[in-house]
C-alpha cells in the first residue's frame, strides 16, 4: 500500500467520548487499510488554550450525556460505567502514555491506552495513581518502573506539552480529535465521517 | 399501526444542525413507520434557561463547524451555505411557525419549516423579516397576512414560550432536540440512535 493513510487520534483518558472512539478506531482504520497514530494529549490544557469548557458544565447536558454514553456503548457492544472520580486530573496518566512511546515506540501507546481507558471507564479505577499506571503498564508488557520514573522527566513533560500544543495549533478544541491529514473531526460521533474520509480516493 | 410511534423534533430555524436534521427526519420516521411532530422552539431561551451557550462561541469550534456542516450536507446530498446573518434573532420566525399550527393544524409546520430553513441555510435570506416570512407562508399555502398578524398575538407568544419551557423541562439544552417518548437525543448526529430507538420493539 504505497499511499497507506494515517488516522491520528488525539485523546485523553479522562474523556468518555475518547474512550468510545478508542474502542472503535483500530477497526475503522483496518476496514479502510489505514493505520492509527495514538496521540495522547491533555484535554484540560486544550480547554484552557481555546476558551472551551467541559460539556458536563451544563447540568442538563451532563444528565443527557449519561444516557448518550450508555447508548453508544450499547451500539458498539462495549462495556461502560460512569467513573465515580470525574473529572479526573489525567496529567500523570497522559504523561505515562507519552513515556510509553519513548520507551517502547509509538506502537506501545494503543494497547496501554485501551488498558487505562478500561480501568477508568469500565472498572472505575483511579488511573491517575502510580499504582494503576504501573498495573496497566505491566499488563501490556511495559516496564512499570521505567514508565513511572519517566513521568516526572522534563523530556516527557515537554513531549506531552508539544503534542497538546500541536493539536491546538491544528484546530483542536475538545476530545477526541481525529485527523486524516489536514481534515479534522471532533468527537466519537464523527467516526462515520472519518471512515468516509479514509475511503476517499488519494 | 396501533402503536405508531411519534418522533418530536424541537428545532430553531437559526440552528444549522437543526436544518440538517430537518432535511432527514421525515425519511427516518417513514423508514420506521413513525410520524414526526415538528416542534418550533426558541433556542436562545433554552440557552438562557440552562446556562448553555452557542457552540460557535469558541472560535476554534466555529471554524471546525464550517467543515463539519459541509460534510454532513454532502453526506445527506442537501445544499448548505453558511448564512451571512448569523446568529439570527429568530423570535418572529419561530412565532410564525407556531402560528401556522394554530391556523392550519400541526401538519402545516413541517413544510413551512423546511421552506424557512432553505431560505436561511441555502438561499441566505433574512427569514426573520416579515417579507420572507410572508413569502415562505405563501409558498406552502398558508395565508401570509394571517401568519404575520398572529406573530404579535399574546396567544402565539404564550404558545411558543410554552413549547420552549416544555423542552427545557424535559431536559433540552440545545438544538435540535429529538424525543421518542421520554428518550431524548441532542443533535443531528444522533439520528442513527433515534432510528435505533424507533425500531425498538414496543
Amino acid at each position: 500500500m504505497p499511499n497507506r493513510k494515517t488516522v491520528e487520534l488525539f485523546f485523553d483518558i479522562g474523556s468518555p467520548y475518547s474512550y468510545l472512539a478508542a474502542t472503535q478506531i483500530e477497526a475503522v482504520a483496518a476496514g479502510t487499510g489505514a493505520r492509527v497514530r495514538w496521540r495522547p494529549f491533555l484535554l484540560g490544557a486544550v480547554f484552557k488554550a481555546t476558551g472551551n469548557e467541559m460539556p458536563a458544565r451544563v447540568a442538563a447536558k451532563a444528565r443527557w450525556m449519561l444516557d448518550d454514553l450508555a447508548r453508544w456503548a450499547a451500539r458498539y457492544g462495549v462495556p461502560f460505567k460512569m467513573a465515580s472520580r470525574f473529572p479526573l486530573n489525567t496529567l500523570r496518566t497522559e504523561r505515562a502514555l507519552t513515556a510509553a512511546a519513548r520507551l517502547n515506540g509509538e506502537e506501545a501507546i494503543g494497547p496501554f491506552a485501551l488498558t487505562l481507558f478500561r480501568g477508568y471507564w469500565v472498572e472505575d479505577k483511579d488511573v491517575s495513581s502510580d499504582e494503576e499506571i504501573r498495573a496497566a503498564a505491566k499488563a501490556v508488557g511495559l516496564d512499570p518502573d521505567a514508565v513511572v520514573a519517566a513521568i516526572d522527566s522534563p523530556e516527557i513533560k515537554d513531549a506531552l506539552r508539544a503534542t497538546t500544543d500541536e493539536a491546538v495549533r491544528r484546530g483542536a478544541f475538545g476530545a477526541p480529535t481525529i485527523f486524516v491529514g489536514d481534515a479534522m473531526f471532533w468527537g466519537n460521533d464523527r467516526l462515520d465521517l472519518v471512515e468516509d474520509e479514509l475511503r476517499r480516493g488519494d
